[in-house]
């Protein structure tokens, strides 16, 4: 019983499931996070944030005004910057990831955006003119930047964005310009309050003619007062589902005017005298999308593994109800209801991190690959990081929300933490690509691959299993009990589904242009089955991912992994039931069978429940819940908690002093 | 073209989709409510209270701290208490649900529960001593209370409720305690702040044996000065998902006297010397259960319906992106998966309106059955509702999170009004009866009807289809193009499914009982396929309330409903496709036909979108959503929203101006 989680005063009913543990959660821990080293350095920040008075919240966040929380983020934010290296190593990327979560949260911070888009973009794409001016005071953070791309009118479709940037020979400048109110730049992070400098995405317009969007540094307020410059409007855009701590802004230019040098030139490029040269690879920032959305796979990932250890928990420490008369009160995560909406989260957020560790290493690989001149490897994976950004941020929300309602009534409070996890997360569904439009980019790809099937022509990695040659039935149930077959059975069975998806979708479209429609217009009449292609295909790719990293893992850990992939591979198999069925790949009899063998995983899990969530590592700062710390004290702290409302701060609340009490007097002197 | 919506100085885009309506809104509005008048008295309502200044927002509850919207709340409240009866007729539940809704909206307000459940548990529960006294107080506002039944560890299971009340024979008393931490009311509304008395459910104690939970009156704070009496602890339980504006709250009661009386005593009594007598009917109480659900239904099918028209009139408005290459930005609303995320929630708000209405003649026909001395009516209504509380909720909560995602980067600002619908919505999933507990109860009824069902016995109404012969295969696809009978055919394919699922659940449950499990644990072990037959036996009551009230509607408005009817009914199956494939009663051919079917579905309800969601009749104050606008002009309405934040107050923020600018300067002269 090796879960190191184990504490004296823990609630005993999680003691109790942590006795049960029947592997090493510090081997699962390592494994997750990469290496034992990794792991212990993230535990070493965590415990020096955790001891750190810069980093303490006397009241809640919960309990504070957007303003306030802004005011409290920007004090951390500042100490993080002034600190940080006492805490990690401020060049690796996870640690410094952790360090943000453990000291910051998940809400936004003030250098948000300019580390993670401002100072990319000028480092990406400004030439030597102007980085040599901007780039080490940005660094140095004597200015902050914004990347101010999206506009209220346009999101998706960069080519139609308003602003404008006009090209003034005489003066050699760019006039900047917002010519009507839909062309106002609106939601970019840190744009509001924080940032002084930004990088602006504008149409480019030389000699009357609009060439398209380009980027262009603008100082927006003054560096001394942080007053708006002339000419500008910027502010806060209000609030939002969560982010209260990111001042996602607007901004309005009245003809702002730039010296030439302030476009950022290393790729396209306009000279003095206005001569416009356009960049050599017009897809260069690919990889740059493909970067952002595999680190969203490991963003999302947590997130749910957050949701699933607050209900897991929560879970084993709630008694409520009896499944036999005359025995005491049930741990409510005994119940098969309970377990069927919590333990394919746990299942899914493995997937996720695990899918992740996949696309990661081939992200490593492309880059190696494009250094030495290959680019091919991009492709597949701009099409699968596509698919699996829509696909796994719209699982994640669905998963939380699953969680958060396992906790009853007190997952509807802030206290369990849930409410804001959910809005921060569900928001991943829509900014960097929204989720449709992913899909199509998914499904374009798998048109290709089908014509490339049919061809047979080579097919890439994500795609390759459109080269197989199904087996016409499939093997569920039929394998004797075999694990490792029956798991093979089933990924064959939603890889034939996936490809049968993909063909279908692509004579529908066919169908449609033979019948006179344009290919475009044909394209829109069966959006809805090409999505429903990606969809499949990317959840294969997540179930081959996992059933990879699961049967590569340590002696040690492979059983309990093992588990968790079946109780996996039987819930997306019938959570895809209508698919294997659909054409008779799979029979009646075989879904059925997925399913007991489904509930049959849910009790083998039972004991592992808690050991399982325990591995994911995340402490309790970073749960930020009173219903999933690690102790499983939860009654107590929530009333601690409680007791916090700022409408405790008096017995009497003014409010009522101000209107119900007089309203009470009034009618009884009625009388 | 009779859409009465259009005005001048509407976005012409909206006007546009408005002139190609093919039916008379106010008919169909009219139909939603029941009749002209009640359409026309809703909107006398609207129209007196936007302009009545009492009701006007300065600043948008958005924009204001948790303590700001709970003054503002109570200053509306005390104005429809004093003057209510100048907007509506004040006995009238609908206009009184309308009043509220224009006038407070629906986070909550003080006295929701004084009049939702205080009042009707006194009227309902105690005896004429107790009467005499508080309810003409009650009634005249001398006094407001709140119903303090769940406990921080007790929700679902009130037998195991902490909370104790200790007959006194000597003092003639109840001693009212909180004995443990878990114990404490905890989430009763308006318990918080704004109640100085409350119904209270305790554990009733006589002579040391525990009878089980009663209802007592218990004052909690002083009549004058409001401050809590001595020995009670009460407060606000902190910030939830939604509802900012209920005080939620807790109490504890350190061993409290309360005369005798204070018990009440309607149903169970305890006489003077301590002597118990049991109420007469255990079940008394499953009626008001109904009439909650029943309620439940109708808010719901609003929120869902609020939720369609935002993101249908948004995506008119909103032109993003080119079908075709050449023309201009296409209308949103264009794309397949726009139609195929909004337009089922269209018909969704619509079958569970109708529900509604179907399930309201039934309790009608009920209590007129009760006062007749017949109570049997009583368990199917109570069955059937418990499934749609569960289906219901969950479907809105999916829905108008869909319907959010459809709006993009908009939907997720707090400007789209749409986050807080979801926060507010979703608590549905939760409250009055956790969804998974709702619908074993539904699947235990189910169970009983299998066993009628085999014994040839009578079958209640919404069990009745278990009687009915299948004909083993679907006539899906195969009548020539009969509308009717198209329906009708899918109908068939979904009661065979769900009875299918019933059998086959019964039987799982008595195999696992033959192989030596007590009948309680078994059904642990098929809880999962009992909620699974339960959900699909809800969706086919609810697609049999959508076509009766469709082939019985107006001949002017039936056209449109009947095309939507089949929207919902393509959509349904479709989505349940696993459940009619299983036993290869519809073929996989069937379901593609279906599909098919669902896209022209789409296509022929393009036109009439906007007008269909129009027809729900809900003003802009109801909406509270800058994209849902009825003018459609939404971008400016978006900027003059935003600059109403908290952070806009000043350009410089104080949190910048301590953090952020220092931070700049101190980086700048370290060069």
């Amino acid at each position: 019983m090796p879960n190191r989680c184990i504490k004296e005063g823990d609630n005993p009913d999680l003691t109790k499931e942590r006795k049960t543990c029947t592997f090493d959660t510090d081997e699962l821990t390592a494994n997750l996070y990469g290496s034992r080293n990794n792991m212990e350095r993230r535990r070493e920040i965590t415990k020096k944030i955790s001891a750190d008075p810069d980093f303490a919240d006397p009241i809640p966040h919960d309990f504070l005004s957007r303003e306030k929380c802004i005011e409290a983020t920007a004090k951390k934010t500042k100490a993080v910057v002034q600190r940080g290296s006492e805490f990690c190593d401020v060049t690796n990327y996870y640690e410094m990831l952790h360090l943000i979560n453990e000291a910051i949260g998940i809400g936004g911070y003030p250098l948000a955006l300019h580390y993670g888009m401002f100072l990319p973009a000028l480092e990406g794409q400004a030439e030597k003119e102007l980085t040599d001016d901007i780039i080490p005071r940005a660094k140095n953070l004597e200015v902050i930047g914004a990347y101010a791309q999206t506009e209220m009118g346009h999101g998706t479709n960069l080519r139609e964005l308003e602003t404008t940037a006009t090209y003034d020979k005489a003066t050699q400048e760019f006039i900047i310009n917002t010519p009507t109110r839909s062309a106002m730049k609106w939601w970019p992070g840190n744009l509001g309050k924080m940032s002084n400098y930004a990088v602006v995405t504008c149409q480019l317009f030389i000699d009357g003619r609009k060439i398209g969007p380009h980027n262009f540094l603008v100082q927006l307020r003054c560096e001394k007062t942080h007053e708006p410059l002339p000419g500008i409007i910027v502010g806060d855009i209000g609030p939002k589902m969560a982010f209260d701590t990111n001042d996602n802004g607007f901004l309005a230019l009245d003809n702002i005017r730039v010296p030439r040098k302030n476009m950022l030139m290393k790729h396209a490029k306009v000279s003095p005298d206005g001569v416009y040269t356009p960049p050599m690879h017009a897809k260069l920032n690919y990889g740059t999308m493909v970067y952002v959305r595999a680190h969203m796979l490991y963003a999302h990932g947590q997130f749910l593994a957050t949701a699933a250890i607050v209900a897991t928990r929560y879970s084993a420490v709630r008694r409520q109800g009896r499944i036999e008369h005359g025995v005491p009160e049930v741990q409510i995560l005994d119940y098969q209801t309970q377990q069927h909406r919590i333990f394919p989260q746990i299942a899914r957020a493995y997937a996720i991190i695990f899918t992740y560790m996949d696309i990661k290493d081939q992200y490593d690989a492309m880059i190696k690959g494009i250094a030495e001149g290959q680019t091919d490897l991009l492709p597949d994976l701009h099409a699968i990081t596509s698919g699996l950004k829509s696909v796994v941020t719209h699982m994640a929300g669905l998963g939380i929300e699953q969680c958060r309602m396992a906790c009853g009534g007190h997952g509807y409070s802030d206290a369990s933490g849930l409410p804001k996890l959910y809005g921060v997360q569900i928001g991943g569904c829509t900014y960097e690509g929204e989720n449709m439009v992913m899909l199509q980019q998914t499904a374009r790809y798998l048109m290709k691959a089908v014509a490339s099937a049919l061809q047979g022509k080579p097919l890439s990695h994500s795609v390759a299993y459109f080269g197989k040659k199904s087996s016409g039935k499939s093997r569920i149930g039929k394998e004797g009990g075999d694990i490792a077959r029956e798991h093979e059975a089933m990924l064959e069975a939603l890889e034939h589904a996936a490809c049968r998806l993909s063909v279908e979708a692509s004579q529908m479209w066919e169908k449609r242009g033979r019948g006179g429609e344009t290919k475009e217009r044909a394209w829109n009449g069966v959006t809805v089955e090409m999505n429903r292609a990606a969809r499949v295909h990317t959840r294969v790719f997540m179930a081959r991912s996992f059933h990879r990293r699961v049967t590569s893992s340590p002696p040690s850990i492979r059983p309990v992994l093992t588990d968790l992939l079946s109780l996996y591979l039987h819930y997306e198999c019938v959570d895809m039931a209508h698919h294997l069925l659909e054409d008779g790949f799979c029979s009646g009899e075989q879904i059925r069978y997925l399913k007991s063998r489904l509930y049959e995983d849910l009790t083998t899990l039972r004991p592992n429940a808690v050991s399982l969530v325990d591995s994911f590592d995340q402490s309790d700062r970073e749960l930020n819940s009173v219903l999933g710390r690690r102790d499983g004290n939860v009654y107590e702290a929530l009333y601690q908690w409680a007791r916090k409302s700022e409408l405790n701060y008096t017995d009497v609340l003014p409010a009522v002093q101000k209107y119900v009490m007089p309203m009470m007097e009034e009618n009884r002197s009625k009388l």
